[in-house]
């Protein structure tokens, strides 16, 4: 690609910086160079939305190459040519084709695709396309025919623990767009906040949002501009239970007295037995059908405390009259009533694992968080499904844990072809108790990228060094939306130094990650969502790449017999950068009480990166270490493992090799 | 201040943080912590322009600081009172007051101020004042007392020859409000486009703007934006000359014959000898002063070309019929009936100094680009005036030198007490022949809160250590308004790198400066306002700090007889840093042609590198340096003094001094 006289460089591969990978990518030959006459032709159907997509998409292009590039359409020889047969369907509904072919030329590129859907998705291939070249910047030539693997596939962002303001929800559609997501999956009550708008019964947000809520203006904007992006948004509102926040307004509904509060832990659930609960839900889903245009309405459904219905004879007395054995019947009944008020409204229910159950009818979806086992169980009783177990990007995973979890592995790899297809994709799950406005961008990118991918690209992509290598790029275009998964730390770190003198705690920051699954919670009795956010582990990345791509270097360094000096080298400079780093960094450390708990795990870094560096000397030597110098290291790095403010020191493992490796 | 037993470092006193620096400031003992119980009450005058204002100010603080802050006002025992005593002018007037007084205790802060023009100003000082502390987060204890120097301070916006969309104009107004500047001076129309929509004329914009302007909803908006922040909005409409722009719709306007086109280097003129001029401008000026509520209304009136004038038959017999003598006689006959129409709709007319003539109405404002000199010899004529030469941000000045302008200095400085009043203030000018929306507020920020500054504070505020030093803190506030003046240049470097290993790139940014005046025109036959700005000197800094305190540690180093070993090495470290930078860059330089001009820049640096490393070990050893050694490399300095790919290397005059030194 990219060939010119002075090209010096090999230049990659088209697939090498798609992501996510196209089911078929063959490469051409040749390029078609990008500049300032760059033009677009539409022809067949388009729309206002379309038309929309092509803007931005130029305007996007503008950015990238810094190339004023102005629509020039109608154009009879256009650098790009786009063609949809007809009409994208409105609202956007699961299962549209939305495939497209792309072929690029040295003289031209042709977009086309069954609607506008597939002509959203191949703009975005072809922007993550354009490289530099030595004469400006060029797309290679290529011919992709591509299509996702599933029809539904989703993010989940949690409004509820922490208010998540509009302009952070576009920017991550606008993210959501580029790796070809097309769900949005807003969970917008929970127990410590409701989040939405209700003008039927405006105490719900009233009492229950501490004035953090989105208005319904901001609602159909924000589905709006969704749909320009091919993305559908599904609202869910989580009941029977986690719903304390309804309950400041409404009491009546709750299955015990109260009184309630946003803050605290109790999980109260409605009461299911009370006709006046339906004709509240009935009519409060009605004004939210009319707001959100998706045929597929999440009622939530999960982890049902069951402690207020125990509690309450009046309930028991219900379950004893009705023949119900259990709190599950219970809430059978209680979803078959949501069920027919949604069905009114021409709404197809969709919940969590636990709306399982004989009663429920099958026109119901069911949305996994328990694993592929439940998933194949709804899908064999007839059950459509979403996995988002081994999604949820608040465990602090890393991509490629992510990256292995397939919706068709496990007990749904065994089910039958017509049961496959009921499994309709997956959603990975942002929950908010532990992120603000400030930090969501980086906690669900570029990570999320790798589960997009898992979805949409054919099920044999798994290699994991192409994946974090087209990961990276796909991370730095984010920059040019304006996401800010990578800026916001280094503001976040300047705010803890109070200057911007951050050298220091960046080389640490650098080599942390967040505690894993739910190890934070531990100790803590009662989550306070109006604590600062504002801690290390707060700022740094789940996923430190810098620990990742050390870890590979000292594996290949002891694969080669330490023959290989210049990743020697490399080892070296980092080991000392860690080793003298402690003494930059103790000033600080002192002074500033946000970053008091980082003395520890900054020492251990010290240490580590002295022990790496001794047992790089014997390596050099071929000569092995004492055995008591190797038994006083390993009891270090032991005790380095242990979490520190939150935080794993993630260059352990490696160093913990070198000194291993120091016996052979 | 921020005073704990863990307080090692020595704490800044209270207005080393301020920009700009306020008229009196005494500090006070211990500080008032600023933690989540921190909260306003509001007695005295308020109105909805107020609240929104303390909202701001509360967003920014938690921004700040990471510590969710809910409005509590009413509060019996606030964390800060404000107390504005009457309503401030709709629309905001020059020369309403805006003082205010704050005063910050240990239990308590004040802010009192005449109207809300002074608490908008408090509550900037107030947040720069925030600084963190071993525990959190405090304002230290201080009293200040304040007020401007001058009550014009504003900021032109160029955006004809390159457009700037309302979201980069509104992040500027924030920008403004924290430097405390209080005018906008929208410079909407010249030759290169027409930036505004009229509906009387809709050809002009229709024509003249290849569809960038701002619609008049926008332009409310942004009015309404500037005045929540305490700034006015004066619009310019630069006539006669400077507008060509408007003949593409209107050529029965233009003095010859046409055709126009936005592209070109002619600047026809107005024809000021036809009524119909005066009727249409008459209907145009009425529709744009119910546009812009300002009192002021600029015309431009700078560089008329008279080729036009001269070339028509009718324009000179209309001349010998009225007595004129030259064309500026024509263009005061023009301006008087611009007077005429701007007092119809209660405005004051405002124009560059070629406006002035005795002909001109006393009401009239003069705003200067050519110096003092015509601002003094304006104000004994009885006219007020603006300094803007000397304030002209495209000229790619560093802070100092603009600093160093004073509008009273010079000519001004000899005027009596009557004729200083007349001199309201000045305007720094963002002139966009060379700017994009990309690049804009780094060539704006940080240099032109060193501007502000001069137009706020007290004459004797002029120490430049003290100066820089806040301009840094203030430049890193910024980046909390979501100014791109910093981020940007690494965004543009990705872009020419094709990755995100810049490093090298960074390197070379790091020490170079575009070149100065207008030396980046030369040889530019004629501007294309469609070509990327997209090389290096689009992306580097107008001023390179790393250039100027290598500069200073030199300074240091030599004058202290090359004892001090730390500040040796520190140049040591750099030099090497710069020697070895070619190797890196080189194969980078050669692969992207954005690049290869910087060839002989790079290789230039690393030539001084090398040749200052040398010039060390002189110095070090107190060993003369061979006479033909330093000729040698006296010459290298000399022509790395000449501009390369529109650079200059900045660190040339520090390596001259070290090689210089050698012979001592």
């Amino acid at each position: 690609m990219c060939a010119t006289a002075l090209s010096a460089a090999p230049q990659s591969e088209p697939a090498s910086r798609l992501m996510p990978m196209p089911a078929t990518v063959e490469p051409g030959s040749g390029q078609l160079l990008i500049d300032r006459s760059f033009s677009i032709s539409v022809t067949g159907y388009h729309d206002a939305s379309l038309d929309r997509a092509i803007q931005r998409f130029l305007t996007q292009l503008t950015r990238e190459t810094g190339i004023p590039i102005w629509s020039k359409s109608g154009d009879s020889n256009p650098s790009l040519l786009i063609r949809a047969d007809q009409a994208r369907e409105i609202p956007q509904r699961l299962g549209e084709d939305e495939s497209y072919a792309l072929s690029i030329t040295p003289s031209r590129a042709e977009l086309t695709a069954p609607n506008p859907l597939g002509i959203l998705h191949g703009l975005e291939t072809f922007l993550q396309l354009v490289e530099p070249c030595a004469g400006g910047f060029i797309v290679p030539a290529v011919r992709i025919q591509d299509q996702p693997r599933f029809a539904w596939r989703g993010l989940l962002i949690d409004v509820s623990r922490h208010f998540i303001p509009p302009d952070v929800i576009k920017r991550n559609l606008d993210a959501m767009a580029a790796a070809k997501m097309n769900v949005l999956h807003w969970h917008l009550t929970d127990d410590e906040g409701f989040r939405v708008e209700s003008r039927r019964f405006p105490q719900l947000h009233g009492q229950g949002s501490e004035g953090q809520f989105y208005t319904q203006p901001e609602i159909r904007e924000i589905v709006s501009y969704a749909y320009d992006r091919g993305i559908r948004i599904v609202p869910e509102f989580d009941i029977p239970g986690h719903s304390r926040s309804w309950f400041l307004g409404h009491p009546e509904l709750a299955s015990g007295l109260g009184p309630y509060s946003l803050d605290g832990n109790a999980s109260p659930a409605m009461d299911p037995t009370l006709e006046s609960t339906y004709r509240f839900l009935d009519k409060f889903l009605v004004e939210m059908a009319g707001l959100f245009p998706d045929a597929y309405f999440h009622i939530g459904g999960d982890e049902v405390d069951g402690k207020q219905w125990d509690a309450n004879p009046k309930i028991q007395a219900f379950l004893r009259a009705h023949g119900m054995k259990n709190n599950q019947d219970l809430q059978a009944w209680f979803n078959q009533r949501l069920a027919r008020i949604l069905a009114k409204r021409h709404k197809v229910m969709i919940g969590w694992d636990e709306i399982l159950h004989p009663d429920l009818p099958k026109t119901s979806v069911i949305q996994s968080w328990r694993g592929q086992q439940s998933l194949a169980v709804a899908a064999k009783q007839g059950y459509t499904g979403l996995l988002s177990h081994g999604y949820y990007l608040d465990l602090m995973w890393s991509a490629s844990r992510h990256y292995a979890v397939d919706p068709m592995a496990d007990a749904a790899s065994v089910l039958t072809p017509d049961e496959k297809i009921r499994i309709l994709g997956g959603e990975s799950c942002m929950w908010a108790e532990w992120i603000t406005p400030e930090n969501i961008d980086a906690r669900i990118w570029p990570r999320n990228a790798a589960i997009a991918e898992r979805l949409w690209s054919p099920q044999t992509v798994t290699d994991l060094d192409s994946m974090y290598s087209r990961l990276r790029a796909f991370s730095l275009r984010l920059e040019w939306l304006d996401l800010t998964h990578r800026s916001a730390r280094s503001r976040m770190l300047r705010r803890m130094v109070g200057s911007d003198d951050v050298a220091a705690l960046s080389v640490l920051a650098d080599v942390v990650e967040p505690v894993k699954d739910y190890t934070r919670w531990k100790g803590v009795a009662q989550l306070d969502f109006h604590a600062p956010l504002n801690r290390l582990v707060d700022a740094v990345y789940p996923e430190s790449e810098l620990a990742r791509r050390f870890s590979s270097t000292v594996q290949a360094y002891l694969q080669g017999g330490h023959a290989d000096k210049a990743a020697e080298a490399q080892i070296r400079a980092q080991l000392l950068l860690w080793r003298d780093n402690d003494v930059q960094l103790r000033p600080l450390l002192v002074q500033r009480s946000l970053l008091q708990e980082l003395a520890p795990i900054s020492a251990n870094l010290s240490t580590l990166g002295a022990s790496g560096l001794k047992a790089l000397v014997y390596l050099d030597r071929s000569e092995p270490s004492p055995e008591p110098w190797k038994a006083d290291r390993l009891a270090e790095v032991e005790q380095a493992k242990t979490p520190r403010a939150s935080l794993l020191l993630v260059v352990v493992a490696p160093i913990e090799r070198l000194i291993q490796a120091t016996s052979h």
